[in-house]
This record gives structure tokens, sequence and C-alpha cells, in this order.
């Protein structure tokens, strides 16, 4: 299998992708390509249908939203168990997952994943509601599983909110103190570790995600 | 089960979920909301984090997405078959349709679904550019499944194209030959011809959904 990302500094749904081959020691190539770069679009152009990261491919089958390529991979590689065996729970991590695949677009455009950036921004109210929402997830899952991932155990749900730790971050968000002891227990896990590093080698600048005032 | 949906002249999310329940003949209570409504809120707010439609409940166990509800039924009530048997087509499955769970922006906000309504609009590149991939999915799966739905039998990727069919009409968007075929096929079918005779009650009007110059 090729799992084709971008700048790891910048690309959050690249990370989410790739966390699942990292957190379950999965066989997989990983080529990392430039954001937005002439390379990029030509080595993309006639692999996806969209020519955006992450893209997965493994054999004939092709996969370009990371979402899909989790559930893929859940599927095909783990045996289901990347969600939660309960079918409630599962129910629940999957409306959660869906929440950051579609949503929370103010904190996405205000709060880009800049990893080795530490910023000041003004926020909207829109972005602030998100933020609100997260720590709300954060803190819930927190009660029920303390000291776990979301849902005891890793799931696709932490691959969706792991770049939202780093944003936090980032961006120096104050969270409650169950929201932020998820956010540590992310930040300090072999996985991200093992992403971090590699993001520091990470030496190219994409204006458009580099926002705040440098603090 | 509960199924909780917004006007259906406009709520295209409600729409996306509503099809699983009518496609297979789901026993279902349908709770339409007015939305935006103090009602809505008030109704929604004890059900779901988001006070956002659709929303599903069963028993204790409740969904707030339609994606999420998409998957939970298909899961726990269809044996999985509302998704392609072939694992290479259930991936291409599932990206076409985390397409448009998380994409289409500028397609979204510049057509919004009004289904009584016919109109035409200025479109931005940025919606000339999802209207030809969304051309682009419908022809190609045309190609593999003529006559049938984007993957031959009916799936969860078919509900997620639904609405955009809907758009087409409303706002006069031309198409290739085989995918305004494929939009044929979908406007003819059962479930939407039930859900328009609906949407034909729904009197209230969304000035924000109101767009475009009447035709």
């Amino acid at each position: 299998m090729q799992l084709f990302i971008g700048n790891q500094n910048y690309s959050s749904w690249s990370l989410r992708a790739w966390l699942i081959f990292s957190q379950y020691n999965l066989d997989v190539e990983v080529i990392k390509l430039t954001l937005f770069t002439d390379d990029f679009y030509k080595t993309l152009k006639d692999i996806t249908p969209t020519a955006k990261v992450p893209t997965l491919v493994h054999g004939d089958i092709i996969v370009w939203d990371s979402l899909a390529i989790l559930e893929y991979i859940n599927e095909q590689h783990l045996q289901g168990k990347a969600w939660p065996s309960d079918a409630a729970e599962r129910a629940k991590a999957r409306a959660i997952t869906a929440e950051m695949h579609s949503g929370f677009v103010d904190l996405r455009n205000e709060l880009p994943m800049n990893i080795r950036a530490r910023r000041k921004v003004e926020l909207s109210n829109g972005a602030l509601k998100d933020i609100t929402r997260i720590d709300a997830i954060w803190s819930e899952q927190a009660e029920q599983y303390p000291d776990g991932w979301l849902f005891g155990e890793w799931s696709i749900a932490d691959a969706m909110y792991a770049p939202v730790a780093l944003r936090f971050l980032t961006y120096g968000v104050e969270l409650s103190e169950s929201a932020k002891a998820y956010q540590q227990k992310v930040l300090a896990s072999a996985s991200l570790q093992h992403w971090l590093e590699e993001a520091r080698l990470d030496n190219d600048i994409i204006e458009e995600d580099e926002t705040g005032e440098v603090v």
C-alpha cells in the first residue's frame, strides 16, 4: 500500500489517515508531496480524481478521502477494531467523527494546523463555538473513559481530533481540565510524537496557513 | 425509531438520511421540525448535542449526522447491503460519499436546495468546478452501470447525491448526457417522488435559501 500525504507541518487530513497505520503498525509506503507544487499535482493527477491528499493506493484500489481511508483500513486490515465494538458507542463515535469531517469550518479556517508555530489569533464567534463544542466532546468522553482515548481504546474518532489537539497547542487555546487531559494524552502518544519528529524536518512555508501574531 | 428532519423543501441533509428508510421500507417515525424556529431548537436541545437535523433516536442511541445515520442503519438493519458488496467498489463508494459529506462547499452555498423554485444564478468558478466534478462522478459510474444507481444497486452514495439532482433541476444546470440520465433516474424514483409530494406541502420560506432570479 502507498499513502500519499502532504506537508506534515500543515496537512491535517494527511495526519488523520496516517495515524491508523501508525497506531496499528500497518505496513505502508508513505509518499510525502509538497502541497500545491507542480510536482504535487503532476503526481496526483493520474492517481486520484480530486488531486488531494491523503490518497491511498492499494493495488487497483484508490481511496481519496481521509474518512474513507480510515473506514477501508479498519474493514480490510483491522477486522473493525478501529471503531468501538458496542453498536451504540460505535454510532456515537461515527457521529462525532462526522462532525469533524464535515464541520467546524470556522475553527479550521481560523486556526490552520501549523505545528511548528506558536501564535495568537482573534477568533470569531463561530470559531469560539466550535472550540466550546470540541471541549464538550472531549470532556464528556473523558468522564466516561478517564485516562482513555475518546472511546476507551483508540478509534477513528481519535484520528479525527488529533490535529485539533495540535491546533489548540499552536494557538494557545484554553480548555477545561478534562479536555486538556485528553489533549495531553494525544500529544504524548507515540504515533503523534513520530509525526511531530518528521514534521520538524518540513521547512516549506505555506503562506495562507501562516496566520496570527507570533508569540 | 424516530427520525427528526427539517423543512422538506430545503433540508438536503434530512433528505439524505430519510432516503435509506424509504428505499428499504424501514419502519420509522418521521418528525418534521420547521428549521430555525424556537420549537426546532427547543425540541432538539434535549436530544442532540448539536441541535441539527437529521437526528435519529433509537432507544438510548442518538445519531446526529446524516452519514453516521446511514452507516448505523446499514449496519444494524440492512446487514451492510447499502454499500456495494465488493471491497474495492465499497471503498470507491465511501470516497465519493465523503467528497459530498465534506466538500462541494461552493455548490452547496450558491445552489441551496429549494425544491419548489426554478431559478437562475451566476456561478463562481468554484461552483462550476464542483458541477464538473459531480458530472464526472455520475458519468463515470453510468458507464460502468448503465441505467443503474451509482454502483448498480442503490447505495449510500446515491443518498448523498440525491439533493444535488434536485439542485440541478431548480437552477437549470446543464449536464452531460450520461449524468443527465442518472439525474432523471434519481428524480423519477419512488422514494424521491414521495419526498417531493410531502415537500410540496411545505410553505415556510427560509430567506437565506431563496437565491437567484426567478425564471
